[in-house]
């Protein structure tokens, strides 16, 4: 994985953190395999679609929620030992990358 | 459904047409579940960004697959029988929520 | 201009409808005008965020509003004379440029 | 501008940062103003939505060259001086909306 700064978050995700965070996956998840059975069932494309925005926009939550502890863990941490040029340029590329 | 103009695509998806999209799904479920254990295993914030980026990326390209056959057959088929306005309404609503 | 497939709307839009759009352009214009006296005057980030946003905004609802009516007129005049093959993929073709 | 925490960024612009960031606008300018004649000659919807994600684009990147800026100064001078949490929620919410 060299092509990112780390390995894992400067502050290890807690037991809970993770669950939270898990919890919303599955969620997903469930809404993910619904729409299979949308779409076996035949059911109407627009129906479909706006599943499909439900769950665009769950994710899109889940990842400002890791993005926001991103900032408040790893790029805090890194700017406060005055490392912060790399870890910014890092989150600056995946910002760009999440909002296309 | 009743807010939905119909139940049903105008004309049924065929065996083949849902396998696909069905496919695209599984494979989206997948990497949602993927994301579950890099969560588990603490992996670094934008190495899970990136992910996430990726399943959003599909999810959106999918939701293009159903818009372009719903064009193709609900919202054409409609245009011919002369009742587009309404199709044509709904359509607009679904892609102003799924480019959100 | 070869790579579309037409040089204007099927049906010609009324003064009327040329008015609305290029007031709301000119409306758009103002607020870009307005950011670079922002920046002139150092304004703050996130004050110039959120007024670049506000125009994003109002930039996508006039792309609705041509899209509509494109869909209305060019596309449905295209369908109803069996040819809306190409015409469709043009238009997810843009619809997938717009959303990026 | 009391719901923001400052008037101005924590190291005001240079006169050649502000002048990068201006001729973007004015590029943008141009381009809104090139759209309006584009109505006023009648000419293809998809022409015209094709420049109109051309400005989105345009605008996007603006948008994220302030972001990287504030988060190069305002923010990591926050954080520095263990004020990051207000400041980090700002970002957060202005991103939120930019993402929309």
């Amino acid at each position: 994985m060299d092509k990112f700064l780390r390995d894992h978050p400067s502050k290890p995700r807690t037991r809970d953190e993770k669950e939270k965070v898990i919890n919303r996956l599955k969620r997903i998840e469930g809404q993910v395999r619904g729409i299979q059975k949308m779409v076996e069932d035949d059911r109407y494309c627009v129906d479909i679609l706006v599943q499909i925005s439900a769950i665009q926009s769950a994710l899109k939550n889940v990842g400002f929620a890791v993005t926001e502890r991103h900032i408040n863990h790893c790029v805090s941490d890194a700017i406060k030992q005055g490392e912060g040029k790399e870890t910014i340029e890092e989150l600056m590329s995946v910002l760009k990358q999440f909002s296309k």
